[in-house]
């Protein structure tokens, strides 16, 4: 029914869909539908996968996990067994991070607004690096720290102006809203030296989601590590980390555009598809350690920042199907819990009360709120569709919880099979009078 | 600066700015940034305006606000006094009425997807009558209302396959997403005539979103009538009301589109701008009575439920600016508070502290969040801009607190002032707690 098995820590054994270990269908009878269920199994392996990809080739690697693609508590207390560190987007992952059990030096903050509150807590709370976004950032940083009587670590967030297809760059959005340009980037590096409590240590960067090609990464690398050597020479800064961020391709989803609709429609099944992580990892490391002697820079750290990658697949959404309108299908959870467009992503389905039937229609998928863009799938092949039929969403771990409203609906239960196999919670699903009580 | 001051309880004396009678700058130095602040008294007036363009061209009105546009609930009480009735999306939505003080009878259920919860919920507490999406939604009703040992009144909510330009048609999603074909109309409502615990005595649509000109409600309404009287002459059934939904597009917001941004780019300003609510009253109610008489339909009701048109201009959100960088400024307020998408819905600005000033420099105007998309305005005219800036965002009020997420930030305070000029709350900000604990 659907080619992307191997990858969603989905396996069929006896006509029976089992996600980790655990049979599909005995949930379904015991759990409200419908329920996020994620595996600690999975998430160990992506993570450990991830980070075998890259250190392999470069041995000086550290990786910093995106909280703010799936913050649950057990998912970050189970990447920091692993040794994982973490990168926030606000102060309040870094809260996040330490009910985890992660130190403020495990911490690097990013993101292009912070309060000067957030600035000041993530000092005292003696974050690793702070990745400044803008001279303004820096100007406030410094000021701050001043007064706390604290020197901070900075890279600066650089746009590295590498030339993506044109409908990459359409479809990404404003990739140029994030960062300095690396055209100003020296001047920049030179304010910050000139500041009395500003230590720029590292450059960062992140060049955009679900990149699918390492060969963007691999200019990145480039430019980045040719900065660090104008840095070295010109302001004698000494860079000790290149933060390349994330934002590499998955390969159980689809990347979804408008030139793949037309070639669909056409007839032609076009959509691209992610290398695989070994292939970012063996190019990209390699890349930066060439790089390195190159220029003759010494033990440079290479820094990465995976969200999607370590956590997309280690989550479902099992839903059930409410109601069949002709070609439209309504599931009992949609883009409140799945908030990401279908125009930017194709994700997988599996009907699992009918995993051996032919799947021989096609169906828009649809959310159960009473909102025209709530959506999962158009012209999804399956089975001919009945109401009660249990629909598992996958890749359904990755700014899914994070993201998610209470648009009309409470939010449902999230489940953990942890590594030994048992079954717990992430988090329970909400009552009217988490909503109801906020309301004065 | 803007043009939209008159709309949107805006008011600007001496050089200050006020929304209602309030002085923006009293509340910056009071209340942490951001926040969204209400007017009951732009509420009620709203409302009236509302109620009266339909109401003197066809006395027998009915307004059924959408819960669902924002459901806090003094904005609910203060329409309870004014004789509203409510539309509710889910029985979250019926909790949240009752909360405010609807009873049963006050509140229509509409929806795609109801759980069967949902729905012996809502016969238990007597909801006045049931907005069904399809035949299976109907069969499910009658089986639960059958158990429960209780008759339900419905509608079918129909599609009336009215021809919209293929833009809007495009913009708008998948409108024959929701409700019955008007082809298939007949047949539904005899299905639901030879049901034991089903009657139906009503007709329900809904075109669309942000619709600038009322001739399409006219045709919805012809469509809708012709309909009833077949039921009645066919079937034998007898429809009390037609409801013809919300959708009504308000003069402060401008419908943004591709062929507007490709006329802007051409420097000509083309926004579609929504008729006023009095032609859309005068044109429907007028259409409504000449269906009614000319088809001898008795005292029918017109039921109508707006949403965005009631309270969208009644809130603001008020926010600071924390970077500034080239073309782009950072708000820290944004998609995570106004998740309608800048490719949707054009809406106003105004920069408080420099209200004086020539908006000769253009800007792009982004939210705090570490999100590509989290993006409010393109190219929005402004004055230079700096740290520290108060940036009002008009139009806060429809599809904001309801639909807002905690994407790695909190959600701020929602203060209210009635309609006595007291200062008092919606909602207090979260708290790091209010996340942290949820997380087991």
């Amino acid at each position: 029914m659907q080619p992307k098995i191997k990858l969603s820590g989905i396996n069929i054994r006896k006509k029976q869909v089992f996600f980790d270990q655990i049979l599909i269908k005995t949930l379904t009878s015991r759990f409200e539908s419908p329920f996020f269920i994620f595996s600690q199994k999975r998430l160990i392996d992506n993570y450990q996968l991830f980070y075998k990809a890259f250190n392999q080739y470069y041995r000086n690697t550290g990786i910093y996990y995106s909280i703010k693609t799936n913050y649950e508590t057990k998912i970050l207390k189970t990447l920091l067994d692993l040794n994982a560190s973490t990168e926030a987007a606000s102060y309040l992952e870094i809260l996040l991070a330490e009910k985890a059990g992660f130190r403020g030096q495990q911490i690097i903050l990013d993101g292009p607004a912070w309060t000067d509150e957030d600035i000041a807590n993530a000092i005292k709370k003696n974050i690793k690096t702070f990745n400044v976004d803008s001279v303004d950032e820096l100007i406030r940083l410094n000021t701050i720290a001043k007064r706390i009587n604290k020197r901070v670590r900075i890279s600066f967030r650089i746009f590295p102006e590498i030339k993506m297809s044109i409908l990459k760059s359409f479809i990404e959005g404003y990739i140029a809203k994030f960062g300095v340009p690396i055209s100003r980037a020296v001047d920049s590096y030179r304010i910050a030296k000139g500041m009395s409590h500003i230590e720029p240590i590292a450059i960062s960067t992140h060049i955009g989601s679900m990149i699918t090609d390492p060969s963007y990464y691999e200019k990145a690398v480039d430019r980045l590590i040719q900065l660090a050597s104008i840095l070295k020479s010109e302001l004698n800064i000494n860079i000790e980390e290149i933060n390349i961020g994330g934002g590499y391709g998955i390969q159980s989803l689809n990347y979804y555009s408008l030139q793949n609709v037309i070639l669909e429609k056409a007839g032609i099944s076009n959509y691209s598809k992610a290398a695989p992580i070994e292939d970012f990892g063996k190019r990209i490391a390699n890349r930066f350690k060439n790089q390195v002697d190159k220029y003759n820079l010494g033990n440079l750290k290479l820094i990465l920042e995976p969200g999607r990658f370590i956590v997309s697949d280690t989550g479902i959404l099992v839903t059930k199907v409410v109601a069949v309108k002709d070609k439209w299908i309504f599931i009992d959870g949609g883009i409140n819990l799945i908030p990401e467009s279908i125009f930017f992503i194709r994700r997988g389905f599996i009907v699992a009360n009918k995993i051996n039937s032919r799947t021989n229609h096609k169906y828009n998928i649809a959310g159960p709120s009473l909102n025209t863009a709530d959506v999962l799938a158009v012209d999804q092949k399956m089975p001919k569709m009945e109401v009660g039929d249990v629909v598992i969403v996958l890749d359904a771990g990755a700014y899914s919880l994070s993201r998610s409203n209470q648009f009309t609906l409470l939010r449902p239960d999230a489940l953990f099979i942890t590594d030994k196999g048992q079954l717990t919670y992430l988090r329970k699903k909400e009552s009217p009078s988490d909503i109801l009580n906020k309301l004065l």
